[in-house]
């Protein structure tokens, strides 16, 4: 992606020390931060430094590697036990899930440790240059189904900074704008953190893409007054019956879609896919704290003796999923089984 | 409402000033303000220090009266243009139409000023008892209802605070607490400007009513897990043909809760009902300034190159309307032809 006029990658490792945007002070502050040890890299995902499905898958594949560079001996337990301590940060992410399994794989095939080591290092670079690979032909491949002057709804950040680079759902829109079509984008803001208003709108700004920033309540008003042409947004987690786990909201948003008979599609890589996950009931939710949704840029909003529920994601059934644009071409939800 | 343990209207008349609670500084101050001339008066709709159909209906209907009390002649072009500036103030609450004409025709019948002062006080008076007898036979009718142990979604505020006293959607709320039926309140916070989170949930916890705060998009998530019995919200305008107009979000969560079988409910008085509009798509809908959007609590959320489009009402049509609860019944959207 571009930023200030300079290519960038959400994560990358420069030498042993794992580099990333932090996505908590952005808009207001563009700062890399350095992670030096899974615990830095723990925390970075725990508290959303770095968000977003693939660009947890990154982080994990790099944190693994790193972790293993700083090991003293090539003991797998140990290894699985670092394996263990990255997964338990999110729970609905798949991506993280299975880039901890990639990198683990290729350590286990190995018997001495300096050759874990460079397998593992190598093994995060090519999940790393392949996530970026996947997220460019999503572009290609969902630019199709955009026409010239085509209004696009989308939630949350489905964006460079939630990948390695280009995004998912705006890869779509990053490639269509690339050949010169003309594009307006309405970016949910995406309670209760924001990511709409604070990520998406900053990456299209970056690149200069039309866009304008809605309440997450106005989705609905725009789509009945029939100025949306097509929603597409990300995911966290795809059941083999094309559930979709996304930002909370996502769900209501394609209910609403499918009411005013607008396509509603899913961007994601096929490393998003769980395939041993028969349906989306039994993708886990992950409860966030209450003082996300109690309390706005550090001023309680609420009275104090209010509490709040705030699950950070929803589950939206494949009968709502008009398609999910991937790598390989886009697929019907119904078509995933076939896959694997 | 009770308020720290003393009963409160939203607004009253005390001699020739007009008090009402300052909802913008809520949950955090509570505080009376006292506004003195129609300048006053119209920038209190206008900044929100009021807000809610019926609440600015009889903002409306005392606003008119201290005017006229302030007039050195009985001039009726005079009081039409003072009515006019009053009206200007926000666009969509039918209620302020409805009250302002109810005053402005007792003055009409009679013909020098003290006669029309009085009149005009008499009739402002009478309309907030009257808003006040209303909502308490909402709140009666509604109770039918509600089963004990019933789970509620509401949004936005259509509470006490949105009316005189009561409310419409939490007027039901409050007579199911009353008779001692064990409720649970899901309250959307309602963006951007919070009315869920700030003033419902201060109101249920004034009364102690069980609830908790939720972002607006995770509403959906609620309903589809099956958690939601019903969902009650007020109205800011209802078209004789049964469509609502309320607050931005509420068609989305109607849609919703449509499409996961629970019934939804709108709560309003006769005055909200506007004989005249065939639709809603002839409801006028406010665009709020994209500051709403843009800045949380003072902070800037967004890119400073990024806008926002910011329509504070959205329209419900009347086939998402179980019923409409008012003082007279619930009825049938697509009996409301029969009330006129």
């Amino acid at each position: 992606m571009i930023i200030n006029g300079r290519p960038y990658r959400t994560v990358w490792m420069e030498g042993t020390v794992i580099k990333t945007i932090d996505q908590t002070l952005l808009p207001g502050r563009f700062e890399i931060v350095s992670l030096r040890d899974h615990h830095e890299v723990a925390e970075s995902i725990r508290s959303m430094i770095v968000r977003g499905a693939p660009a947890i898958g990154a982080m994990g594949a790099y944190g693994l590697a790193q972790a293993v560079s700083q090991l003293d001996r090539g003991d797998l337990n140990e290894i699985e036990r670092l394996k263990q301590f990255l997964h338990a940060t999110r729970p609905t992410a798949y991506d993280l899930t299975h880039a901890l399994n990639t990198i683990f794989e290729k350590i286990a095939r190995e018997s001495d440790l300096p050759a874990m080591q460079q397998a593992a290092i190598n093994a995060a670079e090519a999940y790393a240059d392949q996530s970026v690979e996947a997220c460019r032909l999503i572009g290609e491949h969902g630019n199709r189904l955009i026409r010239d002057g085509d209004v696009i709804l989308t939630h949350c950040n489905a964006g460079a900074l939630a990948t390695v680079d280009y995004g998912t759902a705006l890869a779509v829109v990053r490639i269509a704008h690339y050949e010169g079509k003309d594009l307006l984008v309405y970016v949910d803001e995406t309670r209760p953190r924001l990511q709409g208003a604070r990520l998406t709108a900053w990456e299209l700004s970056q690149e200069n893409i039309k866009h304008l920033i809605i309440a997450d309540n106005a989705a609905g008003y725009y789509m009945q007054q029939g100025e949306i042409d097509i929603v597409i947004t990300g995911a966290d987690r795809i059941a083999a019956n094309g559930d979709a786990a996304n930002k909370i909201g996502t769900y209501e948003k394609a209910v609403l879609a499918k009411a005013n008979n607008i396509p509603f599609y899913v961007a994601a890589p096929i490393t998003t896919i769980d395939f041993q996950c028969d349906s989306g009931e039994h993708i886990p939710i992950e409860m966030r704290d209450e003082s996300e949704i109690l309390s706005i840029a550090g001023k309680r909003v609420a009275p104090l003796t209010s509490h709040a529920s705030n699950p950070a994601f929803d589950i939206t059934p494949a009968e709502y999923i008009e398609g999910i644009i991937t790598e390989k071409g886009i697929i019907d939800p119904a078509g995933i089984g076939r896959l694997a």
